[in-house]
């Protein structure tokens, strides 16, 4: 009982940018794809011969009925969300190379493992960090079937003090705007984004 | 009711790769985003707090809803499909610099413009091209919300001859999948993709 309590708050922990470092790998859990999801998700996004219908999709350069590459990049996005779980969300910027190696059919179990490879503090807004990372999407064989970079702004963890006054410097009541302080320490990343 | 019998041959019109050349730009119908839908979208694909409930995303980044990138990229995929109307469908092989300039907020109304950049042979599968081309999605108010390249696979043009027999060579009888002949006249692409 208490180490099921320990997985829900593992699971649950929201994660800002000063909790992520260069090189730090995630993986999520798994979701299954059915039939229904597919034909589902064809007939409002990708009304394509292979992706609405058994029957149809055999006589296609795929033999059988296919996941939409859309739709296995939306359900990437949904492993992703829940298994890094940023506070505030994780706002995309834009990906590249995002690629379908191999087809996703019906049945399949995706698993997506998530790699940091590089951070940055935003230069426009200080309160947010933006990474780069790169998810990887495989089938329950291992096989490949989405590969994709993606940028995404995410907030930084802000503590808030208790001072009220600025006693260094003149002693006068702050700004309720500054009463918040940063408390990211990697000396990395700020000599990284100084101009 | 002549008019709308033209109007509707020509969007059900299926394209081959032989019906497109480089250059060519193609406009979508338009397709209004609500509110039910961006929420619905999230909740299975992207369960961040700017994309779930209207009252929670005033609190965000974003001051209120915004559907996600991934349903933005699905909405032009739509779009896409039904204005290109590929003939046996166009397979996804992959895209790159897909960027979210504008966030999508409920009732805007997004249309699709494509433009064909680059076309090539398939060398492994000789019925089928392969079309590089540029995606941009904008909103009722000309705000680019989406842009995006992709390349996919398309299908030739193939036209069945009465011919059953080599008569050139053997005058023996043809096997069924030789009665096919290609009908693609295009030199500068046949040079193109030589070895």
């Amino acid at each position: 009982m208490a180490h099921q309590c320990v997985v829900v708050l593992v699971l649950m922990k929201e994660r800002y940018f000063d909790d992520l470092k260069v090189g730090d790998r995630f993986k999520s859990e798994s979701l299954r794809v059915t039939e229904k999801k597919v034909i589902e998700f064809a007939h409002k996004f990708d009304p394509q011969m292979f992706h609405l219908s058994r029957k149809d999709a055999e006589r296609t350069i795929f033999k059988g009925l296919v996941a939409s590459g859309w739709h296995t990049a939306a359900i990437t996005m949904r492993l992703f969300v829940q298994t890094l779980n940023h506070a505030k969300g994780a706002i995309g910027l834009g990906v590249d190379k995002l690629r379908w190696p191999n087809a996703v059919r019906p049945g399949d179990v995706l698993t997506v493992e998530t790699k940091i490879l590089d951070m940055r503090l935003s230069r426009s807004r200080p309160r947010y960090g933006i990474i780069r990372l790169r998810n990887v999407t495989t089938n329950q064989r291992g096989e490949i079937v989405q590969t994709m970079l993606a940028s995404a702004i995410v907030r930084r963890r802000l503590r808030r003090r208790p001072l009220t006054t600025d006693r260094k410097r003149t002693g006068r009541p702050l700004r309720k705007s500054k009463r918040c302080e940063d408390i990211s320490h990697s000396k990395r990343i700020r000599r990284k984004t100084r101009p």
